[in-house]
């Protein structure tokens, strides 16, 4: 049984091990009014990865939690767009580290205003200095352990629309918010599931986009200097509220910017 | 300027970085009556790992709320044992991960009771399968993301009093809760501090004590085989709560158990 808190009007346990260990997991949803974008990979993904964490989570409990949400918080404007987040915690308990037998999670709900969406004419990125490690065990939840990503985030100049975080080894990995995807004349390229630190749904959402338009899609590392690919078409970053967003400046140098993914794979269908 | 949260009393915002990010770090602290073990190197620790993650934190407050926090929480026995623990945050705002300009942190302040301390005779341990990562650039931080404790955590059998996580090619690096200290006919060896994820101010006193002493210690990996190490003496779990505590059996070997630490090194000393 969840204990549901609305972030505008309660406070959280300080027992809570969200907030002691970043114990839990969270989902950023894009809202259209009532509706939410992508709503099944969110709570799919939301569902399967508490249960690699050993956080009880039913799907339709979930579900019916995601619909009084977006009633209760929803923004003046009904048919606007707007952010819903949920925080999923293993709740309170269990001794020191040691999680209890059975936890009663907490959920933490809270409204925000949508972000700017970047144009088709694409962003600036840039790599970040601090590095990003993975480990295969945790690879690809959205867990509330963000601090690389915070850490890097500090990195921002203002001139950066994204910050893309390698591994020790120097190898790209993800953007702090964003999953990477190249296109080259060949193929479809984005990093494993088991190998990012978060999975992000638009990054499902666009392999099965890809997958159903028979295009060739493959899950392997990136090399360092993604501009030097042979056949580059693009790189974009992917994230279930900005969509699709193109790259055409990385580290300063220039690269071709292509609409190709956003006529392929269209988040905003999937709203319901 | 602090926001300070009693735990027993207050709740905490739901919009915290802590929560939302792990961001932020942790002291768990041995107290006796009014008075703290390791207090200044418990203070020195968190408000270098501060700095090191950009949140505010300033020696001589963080020293006053220690002391107006044990006059408030010291349970009902003056003189006895108990745990205060304080977690900083980098408090709220900011845009995503990105943290604000300028933070004001919260200090979030609980007491707990004095968990059982292990004799002199050893404890088990066992190696966790759960692999551990260290971020370069976090190494030796007790920040709030501590998911991977939390995980390797769930594989305590109830036969184990702790549990020692190795990186993922398969070098012991920590406990889930303690820093190891290794003892031989020639040295003392205990892992790097830029290779542990949590650089225990129990671990630091310790080479302090040693030095002092004399003793050859060496900052360096410990292999996979522990019990085959030439000349083993004696490994040593160390945690600022807990002291020392040596294991007597690893992974079912048993391994030789002498005093010898804690005779050159009591904790208790640095009552203040």
């Amino acid at each position: 049984m969840l204990k549901v808190v609305y972030a505008d009007s309660e406070a959280v346990s300080a027992a809570d091990r969200g907030l002691a260990y970043g114990d839990g997991l969270f989902e950023t949803i894009r809202m259209c009014g009532y509706q939410a974008v992508l709503r099944r990979h969110h709570l799919d993904r939301l569902v399967a990865d508490a249960g690699r964490l050993g956080i009880d989570a039913d799907y339709a409990e979930l579900d019916n939690q995601l619909t009084l949400a977006a009633r209760r918080l929803l923004p003046g404007d009904a048919s606007g767009s707007w952010i819903l987040k949920m925080i999923l915690t293993r709740g309170s308990g269990g001794r020191g580290y040691r999680p209890p037998e059975s936890s009663a999670p907490t959920l933490i709900v809270s409204a925000s205003q949508l972000p700017a969406i970047p144009g088709p004419e694409g962003v600036v990125a840039r790599f970040a200095s601090f590095p990003l490690t993975v480990n295969p065990r945790l690879a690809g939840i959205k867990t509330l352990n963000r601090l690389e990503q915070v850490m890097a985030s500090r990195e921002f100049t203002g001139e950066e629309w994204e910050l893309i975080m390698a591994d020790p080894s120097g190898l790209p990995v993800e953007g702090t918010r964003t999953n990477l995807m190249v296109h080259t004349d060949d193929e479809w390229i984005t990093p494993a599931a088991d190998a990012v630190a978060v999975a992000g749904v638009m990054r499902q959402y666009a392999i099965e986009c890809l997958q159903a338009a028979g295009e060739t899609i493959v899950e392997r590392s990136l090399p360092a200097r993604i501009d030097l690919l042979p056949g580059l078409r693009g790189l974009y970053l992917l994230n279930s509220v900005f969509g699709i967003v193109s790259v055409r400046l990385l580290d300063s140098v220039s690269l071709p910017v292509e609409g190709t993914l956003a006529t392929i794979c269209d988040p905003l269908k999937t709203l319901e």
